[in-house]
């Protein structure tokens, strides 16, 4: 029993060996099943058909890859005990357990800004409680309470084999090279200095490809333009769904949806009433999806023409800008859908989206990455390089978008 | 506008890029759109992660391969004209249109047998009669009636390209590598004599190994043992809910799935009930998905049973064998089941299951792939090579199986 | 020191760690460096532009999959104590050691038919007594005479670790994609019952694949037929270069090539003759490639054209056949060379190439690989499959082939 | 005849079809054959084993570059002639022929500073008589006097499909990844306004990942600081022979060799005098690696120690710095070396290296690389991007060095 060594085909790495029968315990969980019907980049495959996949696989590859990295420290003569380990790998294993399903999506309409590392947290607990307290030490490293800091560096910071396998699994599935990182390379320039986790000097330059590649992918990927669309068209098709089922009508829903959107689940929701995060691991893409297929048909023209333009991929034309787009542009635009639409003027609000997103591909200031120089030193990584390359990534760019129906 | 070339990132090929606004417009139109909610490989990817693709990134590969064949075949001499090429692009775009969700369960749960290729011909002449008659040709090449029979067989043969494209795309998303071909090589070494598509002889290893790859693609993925094991499930699941709603039951359900739970839809139906196919259309994997979800809640065991299984990956066990099972083995792991679970012996059935499956690599016999041998005779590829490799995968192979829940 | 652990890139595997001083030594050792000098598949090259690798990355990259194997053997329980890793790494990193400049070629013409394993064996027994003996064990694990059985099979069977990287190896660098074998997914599958290296049965597949794979690269690269025409033509240039300097003519050479055109070294002669073995050692790739190119300005018509005919690759047309090409045939073109050429009858001969090659891509004879059925029976590959692949690829092929230049 | 298409395997590409006949012929030709014995890397491949590729390979990658750039912009409808296109392939395919073994060893030892590209427009026009004039266009756009200027920043630009190339191939066999650029994608995104190349801006990413691993391949592959210690010693070595042979010294060397270690072979004296570049059309890698394996066993300590370290791998340790070494740092080191091999004070000059290495990942003054805007505007790249990356790469880094064998 003890001996089932578990292999799972992954096209990214080759092989994922699972070595403990408490990792396959947890990945056998519902809870964390649940993640296979949860996509990894929900709208991003509206504009890259093979970034398909999801959430589930995401977890595995990342627990492979603090696999390959507990390996590598330990031959580098940093103790990890069998117990860290089993810790390590069910803390990065359920990191994203709490992701709902198109999860910035959800966070803006129906789950009132709930981040998902907090549901992530409430989940391990409840899992923990069912364990009989199995899960004490990964969760203590997954919230940082733990004594050795650089365990909770290997699961959440600025380089971390979440983001490590993130960017080298969405590039991969999305097709788009120029986010690959070198996450075999990388690992094997990894070290502990003063439990803090650093990359030896000759590392700086995958260190720098890495922050430019996670900056190209939330350009190119995460934050593309048509998928801004596709995701803000979302949000207002579920915050309609939930106005009007405020309003007393009865809308097609699975179960769990109807949880949330006749409640209103803040965090303090969460933390309070059992049955928010009852219904909320029973959620995923397929109650979104399937609901919305659902509202093409239905006579609201809000609820009804927005469900059918995600569903057939038929998406609002976007413009990106350095500032905000004037107040009379929007209206304009508004005053042309009330009339093509036959909607309302308030309705018409629906269609015009304005709105800002932001992104910084490195940040100092929240821990940044330790280079330990040849000789001894150990410095931020913008200080590390031949150039200045890193010091403009450490600064965040914001970009203003408004997102409109073609309509003539 | 007829300029406008649009470009798709796809994992497997780099970059598809499509030459032509009515291939465009059949990709925009929410018949194909649909595609992208049906996966690739069904429950395979209980089994191989990656392998969260879907029938819309296939047919994007297969067009993309055509384009490329095409090109190649003009090359060499042979006339394809542009109405020709749009034709065959259209053809083998839309040559899975017919697919519903779960295909293979489908069929032999709710929908009757009907094969999606029946289905894919009905779809095509629906979007013809919307087009203008724009699909002429496209559906005259799909069916085999135009004179040019070559332009069939690749979109329909041994080696077209929907084969070349599924075996290239489901190896790389399972990760099981054994399952490449080399579609481009292949491609390279294409011909056309007296109207039949050839390969070069300097190509018949890459044919052998096509061939050989396509066995490997079926008994590891397509009819992996556990793969077998869910869809059977699945089977069951469909079967118990259409009784149920026989004997008068309302279950939860999507309006699509209703419409085939309420009607017993043969390929007659399906010629002669619009709303057949209007239902068909409304339907795929998320409707299957989100109704397994909701029924694990309900209280006829063998419904919640079945479907929790499948939505949390706890599957039968299954046993392969060269024979049919013995009937008294059958029945005693009804038995075990109708105790453990509580069921009446009726009920039991939809617990152990006994059926075969059977796979033919090659078959010579269905057109077979043709080889030019440098001294200008055409012979059949299993006559062609050294040794007497593709004697052997001419035959078909059957396997029977016995699958059951494991109860102790 | 002990614990220096050193990288190494391999486009191939990404990266190969080093993990023991000892065999670092080995790497750093003349003996072993010169591999560098001596490419993997000669001229293979000649058609395949990218094989330019050479068997020093060869011998690395086995050494790779060793220690992925010894890692795996343990993790299953089987017993590799760290005297015998460090023996099995040393017998694959050393077991083409003893392989000349373009082997093939040289066996068949100066150095008189003597098998590359009996000089690796040579070259590892002086490495030995350099080393005080350390190679003991490396030794014994290669001749086949240590007690473990299966660590001699990892190292030289149907099924090794030599095989295993030189398949994926040469079809990377090739480019020849057909060629790939899963050696990763291979390993994983290896067993070892009653000290036999065994692949689960669940891996059958991979092992057919690796077969057809593997006779894929004989016939598409290693016995390629424009490859068999320069390999030939590289024969005759030596065989002439050896008559010349019998009739005392002094042809520019390197003072190791010097010896072999001077001697006639035979398995005998290596064993007794320190010098033989003194002169192997600094012959490689670049003393023939180098004498080739000063000969093509000889006033020798047969070495000067023969040469100038490879450095510029200038190749003969080859014919193959199944059956022996008739005698007039060849007659006939010798007189068209002797005529074309101005050379004499006798000359012509080294113009006029006929002879056979031969492979088997699997030998149940020597060995085969056995499988270990799911029901505890050890059996043949070819005993295992559903089909008879396997039975065919048991025999040998045999191929007759003449080439001669295009002179009209 | 004139439909021969050729087709090559290209482990980076796939496959590199060749359409014109006109390149088969120079493909053909002694001048560009001799590139299969020329590495593209020199001796990095004593850090990257896998890196054993040559410049044939990359030669005939650029043009398969070449014709995908062509193909692409003549669908977005710019005029290319047929003229043109064949002058393009050949420009491109010949822009390296005139690099020597070791490039840059050779021009700091016994070429004098002539710049490849001053050599290979020579050898094109060399070429060019014999084919009657053929390559007139192609030597028109190479040397940049032809009147469409687009077409020579094809061939020679910041980002011309040399560079495409080599960081492509490069990056592909010396493992490291991070190297990596899309090409492909690149190639997409080119377009032509005014007679300047331009990259639209949605490539303005892959543009800055261009660059970034361009400066990557440079720092830690082309000046890694191990290739620079066993480029330096080359030079010394070769320097040493020149002196020896001046000093009446009778070494052992090829023909091709033995011009250079006796002539002193400026720019003008190729210009002059026709012997010097049949002497250089004769001269390889194996040329100069023959010679110093001679000349490991020569009395000259010098020429001897410095042969035996680069065949065998020894290397100097060496020391990168911001500033110039101290000069007491440099004697110190040289007094050790006399004292320790035995050498007179002179001759330990040639042991101990300090020199400076430099590198300009972008350059703006040299053309840059022009971005298209969305609304139509053309900039610089380094001010396209949102953040300021690029602004630091276009300035130079200049790393100084020490480097001298470790005694101890």
């Amino acid at each position: 029993m003890g001996n089932k060594k578990k292999i799972i085909n992954d096209p990214v790495y080759g092989f994922i060996t699972i070595r403990h029968d408490f990792i396959l315990d947890l990945i056998d969980h519902p809870y964390f099943q649940r993640l296979r019907r949860i996509s990894q980049l929900g709208l991003s495959q509206l504009v890259y058909p093979g970034a398909s996949h999801n959430r589930f696989q995401h977890a595995l590859g990342a627990m492979h890859l603090m696999q390959n990295v507990v390996d590598e420290l330990r031959h580098k003569g940093i103790d990890i005990t069998g117990e860290e380990e089993k810790g390590l790998l069910a803390a990065i294993l359920l990191h994203d357990v709490g992701h709902g399903p198109f999860s910035h999506a959800l966070e803006h309409s129906i789950a009132d800004k709930v981040p998902h590392e907090h549901i992530s947290s409430l989940i391990m607990q409840k899992l923990n409680t069912a364990l009989g307290g199995r899960l004490d030490m990964a969760i203590s490293i997954f919230n940082g309470h733990y004594g050795k800091h650089f365990l909770h560096q290997l699961v959440s910071s600025q380089l971390d084999m979440d983001r490590l396998d993130y960017l080298t699994r969405d590039s991969f599935f999305s097709g788009v090279v120029e986010g690959q990182v070198g996450s075999e390379r990388i690992i094997k320039m990894l070290d502990v200095v003063n439990d803090q986790l650093v990359v030896e000097e000759k590392g700086i330059y995958s260190v720098e490809k890495f922050i430019v590649a996670r900056r190209f992918m939330y350009w190119q990927v995460y934050l593309h333009k048509t998928v801004l669309s596709a995701e803000f068209m979302l949000v207002n098709v579920l915050k309609r769904a939930r106005t009007l089922t405020e309003k007393g009508e009865q809308l097609f829903c699975t179960p769990a949806l109807h949880y949330f959107l006749h409640s209103n689940v803040t965090e303090g929701v969460f933390s309070s009433d059992p049955q928010a995060l009852e219904a909320f691991v029973q959620l995923d893409d397929y109650d979104i999806l399937t609901s919305l297929k659902v509202w093409q048909r239905y006579p609201d023209r809000v609820l009804s023409e927005l469900s059918s333009r995600i569903v057939n991929r038929n998406l609002f034309k976007i413009e990106i800008g350095r500032e905000p787009f004037p107040e009379e542009k929007i209206k304009k635009k508004m005053v042309v859908v009330a009339e093509k639409l036959s909607v309302t003027e308030e309705e018409s609000a629906y269609f015009v989206i304005h709105d800002l997103v932001d992104n910084r591909a490195y940040s100092q200031q929240a821990g940044g990455i330790l280079i330990r120089m040849k000789d001894g030193r150990i410095v931020d990584a913008s200080m590390a390089g031949d150039e200045q390359t890193l010091k403009g990534l450490n600064e965040p760019v914001k970009k203003w978008f408004i997102a409109f129906p073609e309509l003539m």
